[in-house]
């Protein structure tokens, strides 16, 4: 196949790296700014710098940058896309992105394959990129209404890039899922290290102050754009954690001993019910 | 040194091995049941089984139950211990237990020096204690009112047993940082994984999901009774965390991407600032 891939941060960067080393497909950049794709060249990432005239030739499209550039890239270059061209992108929500995708393949007979590769590093740019990087990760396809074909497409690349576990879901089930599991995260890491205590924890932390502030160091751009297009999902469960959190304070302040063990209980009967 | 350690759970099981690995001392240990005693015993963890009569030769007892369990030994046999013998505890709290343990110590001639070596697993029991444990971890020592060569025992005996870095602090220092740092998370992990979300997570997840949950297979005995005994500390965390996630929800909620972006920033900034 003829893959370009638009974005050469940590995402795209990794993608261009995986597929060079995993598969014999050849490999196209395009990028905002030329460094990266200069140095993308340089190590074998990619085999050409692309313009707008390879996705003409392009057999598979992955949008790597933010959601709304990955919109707006299709919006401007969409005419040159060839007949059947799987388009995927690789953004941390989908109900937003997914219609307005739909839309813009139907209109210009290219094929959009929702996915979100769920891995990453604290730090970005194609610096941190690693072919490794998906190695074990999960991979989560949503077809929205692509055959059946393209979908595999996906699949099978996803396999042959070491991803560890592929689901195949509706944008709805996602985002909804994506709220609990790494948004919510990110905005407690920062909720977290906000307080007055953070600056002196150097001697009094362990394990666990590590683990829970370790995502504070965001891109806020990104997240605050990611958190604006997941509205509901993420107020539904930052709600729930604000009364859960609210639960415990008032047992403390009540020294309602019984009703705290009870909490933390069921917290631990989550878990090991999980496995985990 | 005659070292005694009181409770086999997974800290005194790895005090008494990492001692055995790591120097000359004897170590005698003393637990409410016998089974974790007798597989210490075959380990070489310990050199011996423990009575009151052992109290009467110790230079240093160490105390690893739980906090009201480690006074209330002290209080049943304190006549036992020898004149100048150091005391220390392993609790997650200080404030609570050191006027107690230092006016015990006063009237009984030991010398109490409080400590909190910060490290564990989310397992517990003497079966998956460790000698290497606490390498690398952080040593709290609260001297409250011991002399120096007393707590320089403890200090001595921390490098020897490969701890990382040893703090020397008050009991208020203590646990107001201890709160940030250790008990919040252990909280928040619980109330995390209380969304009608977890039970679905497999799939969607990836480190942030893990690293939050992680210690929500709580001992929940064990840390209501820690929670309850650092109560002011606690609140204030988790005022503050609450306020700062509600901070985050309302500008999600008002559609205020400024607001939202610039709270996300400063939580960077501080990750930035401690070079995290």
């Amino acid at each position: 196949m003829n893959v370009v891939i638009v974005g050469m941060g940590i995402i795209g960067g990794s993608f261009a790296k995986a597929i060079k080393k995993y598969t014999n497909h050849t490999v196209i950049g395009i990028n905002r700014s030329e460094a990266p794709l200069n140095e993308a060249l340089a190590v074998g990432a990619i085999d050409k710098i692309g313009t707008e005239l390879d996705l003409e030739n392009a057999d598979l499209i992955i949008l790597c940058t933010f959601p709304n550039a990955a919109i707006n890239f299709i919006k401007e270059n969409a005419v040159y896309i060839k007949k059947h061209c799987v388009v995927t992108d690789a953004a941390g929500i989908k109900s937003k992105i997914c219609p307005t995708m739909v839309k813009l393949a139907r209109e210009n007979n290219f094929i959009f394959v929702g996915s979100h590769p769920m891995a990453g590093k604290e730090k970005n740019g194609f610096g941190v990129s690693d072919a490794d990087l998906f190695l074990g990760a999960s991979y989560i396809i949503v077809p929205c209404e692509a055959p059946r074909y393209a979908v595999n497409v996906l699949y099978h690349l996803a396999l042959q890039l070491g991803f560890g576990g592929i689901r195949i879901t509706t944008p709805e089930e996602h985002d909804k899922m994506i709220a609990f599991t790494s948004q919510l995260p990110h905005a407690l890491a920062c909720a977290y290290v906000l307080s007055p205590s953070c600056p002196n924890h150097n001697g009094f932390s362990a394990g666990s102050y590590r683990d829970v502030s370790r995502v504070a160091n965001i891109n806020a751009q990104l997240w605050s754009e990611l958190f604006l297009e997941n509205k509901e999902p993420l107020l539904d469960e930052l709600g729930t954690l604000i009364e859960n959190l609210t639960q415990i304070k008032n047992s403390i302040e009540l020294n309602d001993e019984d009703k705290l063990r009870n909490i933390l209980k069921r917290g631990k009967a989550v878990k090991e019910a999980l496995g985990e």
